[in-house]
C-alpha cells in the first residue's frame, strides 16, 4: 500500500520505519526540518510538505499531538483516501474528523519521544484501539487499517470512541492523578520521603511525569476521568468505612479480596484465535469483551480474533 | 554484645546472620522445629526454647508477627535486658511493652520470607526506625540498638511511635489501599485489562499482596490509615473540582506541578554527615526532619547524623 505519515516523532517516525519494513512504499513529513534530515538520513522517504506526502497515497497516518491536530486535518482538505491519527483520547478526535475518519490509539508509550528514539519493532505485541463508530466508520476502511497494523504485529482492540476513552481514563489517567495524589502528600511530613520504598515508588512513579502531560491527558478527557474518578473516590471512602468497624481487619478483607484476585490474574492471557465474520457488531462485541484480532482475512470478510481466558490464581 | 532472637523468618534469620557475622555472640530460636534445624544447618547458634535463647543476653530482639507479641512477651517476664521488636505497626505495640523496650522497624522487606529467603546483607541501607518515646525511653538503651544496627549499615532514624504509624500509614498503608482500590475498578470493563501498560501495571503493583496481609497492616494502625486516606480523598476531590473548570488543562497544572516536582526530588539525597549531641529532643528533631543516624560514638554521647538535602529538579 501507498501510505503517507505526518509526524515523524516516537509513534509516527516509527510507524514510517515499520511499515516500509513491511514491504509498503510510506513517505513521511515532519514540520521540524531537522527531524525530516534525520528521517532521510536513516534511508527513510521523507516529503517537504503535507500535501507532497499525501500525493498517490491510499492512507493518511495523522501522528501529531491533539493541538496540531486541526492545522494538519485543514491540509487534508480532499483528501481521497483513509486517514487515521495516533492521539490518546478519541472523542474529542472525532468532533473534528474529515471522510473516511477511523480513530487509533497504539499503547506504545516509551520514557522517551522524538525521531531518535524510533524503533520499528515498537508495535510488535502491542494493543492498538481502531475506533469503530455504528452508522458512521466504513467497515472497508477500518479493516484496511486493521490489515496494516495486525501486520506490524499489533493486537487491533475495536471500541467506539466514548468506550476507548472510558478505558483510558480508568487504566491510564485516573492512575496517573492517585499517582500525583500520593507523591503530592510528602510536603508535609519529612520522615515521609525517607521511610518511602517500593510500595510508594511503584504507586507513584507516573507522577513524574510532565505536568503538563498530565494534565493534557486528563483535562483532554475530562468528562470521562471525572466519572472514572468518581468510581475510585467511592472505592476509597468504602474502605474508609470498614477502617471505623470494630473489627478493621475482618472488615477489609472481604472487600480487598476481589481486587488482589483481579490483579493476580492480569494481564489476561490470550486464549486459542478463531475465526469470525468481520462484522460491526461482532467486532465491537469481541472488543467490549476484552477481545482483540491478530488478522484480516484476504477476503476482508473474516478476522482472526482472540478472547483472552480466565486465569486461575489463588489467594497466597 | 550478647544478644537473642525469637522468631526466625525474612528479619530474625537475616538479622541472626548478620549480627553473627558482625562478631556478636547471637543465639536464635524460632516456634519451628523445622525453621531452627534449618538455621543450626547455617552453622548459626539456635535454642532450643525461649528462656534458653534468652540465657546470658544483653538484648532481645523479638521478630515474631504482631499476633504472635503478647505470648512472646509472657515468656520475658524478668528478662533483665534491652527488647525491641520488628513489627510494621508501633502504637499497638507500645501499649504492650515490658521494661526497658524500645520498638524498631526495619524497612527492609522482600517478595519472599521465611529462613530460606535470609540474607545477611539485609539491612545494609535499610531505613530502621527506632522508636524514642519522651519520658519513657531509656537513652542508652536505645543507643544499645542503634549502635547494633547501624553497625549492620542501617540508616537508623529516631521518631515516636505516633510518628512512625503516621508515615507508615502514607508511604505504604494507604498505597497499598489506592494499589486495591485501582486493580479492583477491572471487574466491570473488559477491555480495560487487555489495554492497561505501564501505569496500571505500576500504580496496582502492591495489590497483588495477600489481602490478609493488606487487611492486617491498614486495620493494624486504623486511626493513622484513616486520617491519611482522609487527606488522599481530599486531594483527588480537589482534582476531581478541577476537571469541572472550563479549562480543566489549566486548572489541573498548579496541583499537578508541585506533587511532580516532590516525585523527582524522591529519595532524598543524603547530606554531609554531622556530629550531633546524643539527646533525645536533637534525636527525635533530626527524624522529624527526615535525618538519620549512622553510626553512635564510643561514649555514646554523639552521633553521626545524616539530614537529607534538597535535590534540584527541572519540570521537563
Amino acid at each position: 500500500m501507498h501510505i503517507a505519515i505526518v509526524g515523524l516523532g516516537l509513534i509516527g517516525g516509527s510507524l514510517l520505519r515499520a511499515l516500509t519494513a513491511a514491504g509498503h512504499t510510506v513517505v513521511g513529513y515532519d514540520s521540524d526540518p531537522a527531524t525530516r534530515d534525520q528521517a532521510s538520513a536513516a534511508g527513510l522517504r521523507v516529503a517537504d510538505s503535507v500535501p507532497a506526502a499525501l500525493t498517490g497515497t491510499d492512507v493518511a497516518v495523522l501522528a501529531v499531538p491533539l493541538p496540531a491536530l486541526p492545522a494538519v486535518l485543514a491540509e487534508l482538505t480532499g483528501y481521497p483516501g483513509v486517514v487515521t491519527d495516533v492521539t490518546s483520547v478519541k472523542g474529542p478526535v472525532r468532533d473534528l474528523a474529515p471522510p473516511r475518519f477511523v480513530g487509533g490509539h497504539p499503547m506504545a508509550g516509551k520514557e522517551t519521544s522524538g525521531f531518535a528514539a524510533t524503533d520499528a519493532t515498537l508495535f510488535d505485541g502491542c494493543a492498538w484501539v481502531l475506533c469503530l463508530e455504528p452508522g458512521e466508520t466504513a467497515l472497508p476502511d477500518w479493516l484496511t487499517l486493521a490489515t496494516l497494523f495486525t501486520g506490524l504485529g499489533a493486537r487491533v482492540v475495536p471500541l467506539t470512541a466514548t468506550e476507548h476513552d472510558r478505558v483510558v481514563a480508568q487504566v491510564s489517567h485516573v492512575p496517573h492523578l492517585s499517582a500525583a495524589a500520593l507523591a503530592g502528600r510528602l510536603h508535609d511530613n519529612p520522615p515521609a520521603a525517607t521511610l518511602a520504598a517500593g510500595s510508594f515508588r511503584d504507586g507513584t512513579r507516573v507522577a513524574a511525569t510532565r505536568a503538563e502531560l498530565i494534565a493534557a491527558m486528563c483535562g483532554g478527557n475530562a468528562v470521562a476521568v471525572r466519572e472514572e474518578l468518581d468510581h475510585l473516590l467511592a472505592e476509597l471512602q468504602d474502605l474508609r468505612a470498614r477502617l471505623d468497624a470494630p473489627d478493621p481487619v475482618a472488615a477489609l478483607i472481604p472487600v480487598l479480596r476481589p481486587a488482589v484476585e483481579l490483579r493476580r490474574a492480569w494481564p489476561p492471557a490470550p486464549g486459542t484465535p478463531v475465526e469470525v465474520a468481520a462484522d460491526i457488531s461482532v467486532l465491537l462485541g469481541l472488543g467490549r469483551t476484552g477481545g482483540w484480532i491478530t488478522a484480516v482475512s484476504e477476503s476482508g470478510r473474516k478476522v482472526t480474533a482472540i478472547v483472552p481466558r480466565v486465569r486461575e490464581t489463588a489467594n497466597r
